[in-house]
């Protein structure tokens, strides 16, 4: 079902927590809130322009080419090898540099607003691989444990990045998320070059397996308690100790308060934790901005509620 | 319900394949056959007392003391508490140092054996900590992944041995699997050794965890396209090459033959494979001898046949 030119859409793509615990770069899951807005229309010369970004406090490129809402929405026109070009508005809604996927939101619904304003030519996994194209501008690789879980929704499981291979995991009921952004920054970058040069001994990478299959395990299983004991990490969260302000004590502020487990999101600074009650995680959010208060002396957004299963989508 | 002292029970512990491509260490799943078989009754002399192995050509212990199968039913009297002594018969019904968990089943058998001759003190994971003792003993390291699966049966994964953690993996329907042990020995001392040293990169380490949470996921929406691309293991397999001789032609003639996936069972030289139906699987166990044979000069054994999903049990 094309859309004729001059229709305009508007997609919301949703943070996501990324890595969970022991799944770094192969694990992410969506959030209903914070996102990005992307809107979007069709126009007559080629390429993508990137009418406005706003949101940003001034801080993302407004050029099209080097925007990561503008370079995946370029890739899906040229995947669906697409006539004429697409004008967009990128609404941020959402912190930079926060842990939460921001640049793959982005990413995600430049994407997704391209193929909905095309007609929907490219299969979901394209839209993927296009979004992908727009986080290797923005973060120097292309991994897609943003991206994926931003369109598709749900939990997502990256086996592999290239070929893509992607395995949605099902979403247990009475599965709830605490994310706590403290108001300070980590670069994805000094946070990958800290692994770069490192090098891991297989006692940590077992105990990092067995964490991993169990969580898998236990979100089709619906067992909430597993999936608590198999959030931690033992590869990633000692090679980047110190750099998420007084983690340790958030940490242990979210398991006092009830938390399942807790860990960073993505790279950090938001840490995220699981809880099985709505009250309990929104407690567990309390407990977590406290601790970052009295003992990193920083303020914080909270977000609390169930893992997203739509994923990015049209609003009206 | 005791069992009066006099009563004998036979037990049979099956073999085990551990690793399952990306899961060292935290996977195992049991075969239907081979396995060994323990010979258990009462006696009036406190400990355990190994009255005979046979099957082994001399090369086991027959010191209960330092033979897997007595201390792990000397493990059980411990835990359980019981007075008077067990008297052991092993019938080995498996190759040694085969990677196919022969320690594992010897250990396996002795501990179900004297939990069945004592009236089951033991609930079936303090059996599984007792089997961990004798492997302790015969390998120098008490992991699960062989013992766990040979005890409960199926596909089980370790999430945590210290303590003990085991999650049961769902078997799919239309698994099959071909196990083919050629005549050579691989020492488990040497391959853990050619580990011990290794440090491994982040990349190889990813695309493990990749492979092994799409593992998990493929045994519970019983996805055997997924299940057989995830048995790829960029972590041991290379670290380890060479050891299995012309291992790589073995595998590549499993592919050919129609396997789903293919790689060591344990440390090798036992190479197993998955197929979708019991004659590909067959035809795969046939392709894996013949290849072998001709690029290593080895003959061989196979067995062919599903996942079993009973694990020990008792003989009549």
């Amino acid at each position: 079902m094309p859309v004729t030119t001059g229709t305009r859409v508007r997609v919301f793509a949703p943070a996501t927590v990324s890595n969970v615990g022991p799944g770094f770069d192969v694990l992410g899951f969506a959030l209903h809130r914070p996102g990005d807005i992307v809107e979007a229309e069709r126009s007559d010369s080629a390429g993508v322009e990137l009418v406005e970004v706003t949101g940003d406090e001034g801080a993302l490129p407004v050029d099209a080419q080097r925007n990561a809402a503008g370079i995946s929405a370029a890739d899906v026109i040229r995947r669906a090898g697409a006539a004429g070009g697409i004008r967009l508005w990128l609404r941020k809604g959402m912190p930079l540099s926060s842990g939460l996927g921001s640049s793959g939101a982005s990413s995600a619904a430049g994407a997704v607003a391209a193929n909905e304003l095309l007609g929907r030519p490219l299969a979901i996994e394209d839209v993927v691989r296009s979004a992908m194209a727009g986080e290797r501008a923005a973060c120097g690789s292309a991994h897609a444990d943003n991206v994926a879980p931003s369109i598709l929704g749900g939990i997502v499981l990256i086996r592999c990045c290239d070929p893509l291979d992607l395995v949605r995991l099902p979403v247990p009921d009475g599965l709830f998320v605490a994310v706590v952004h403290p108001h300070c920054q980590v670069s994805t970058a000094e946070a990958r070059n800290r692994l770069a040069q490192h090098l891991f001994a297989l006692p940590d990478i077992v105990a990092n397996m067995g964490n991993l299959g169990a969580l898998v395990a236990a979100l089709h299983q619906g067992n909430l308690g597993l999936l608590g004991r198999s959030i931690e990490d033992r590869l990633i969260e000692p090679a980047r100790a110190g750099m998420i302000p007084s983690f340790a004590a958030v940490k242990r502020a979210a398991l006092d308060a009830g938390a399942l487990g807790c860990a960073a999101s993505g790279s950090g600074p938001s840490v995220f934790a699981f809880a099985d009650a709505d009250d309990t995680a929104a407690g567990v959010a309390r407990a977590m901005r406290a601790a970052f208060r009295v003992h990193a002396a920083l303020d914080s957004d909270a977000w609390v509620g169930p893992i997203s299963r739509d994923g990015a989508h049209l609003l009206p």
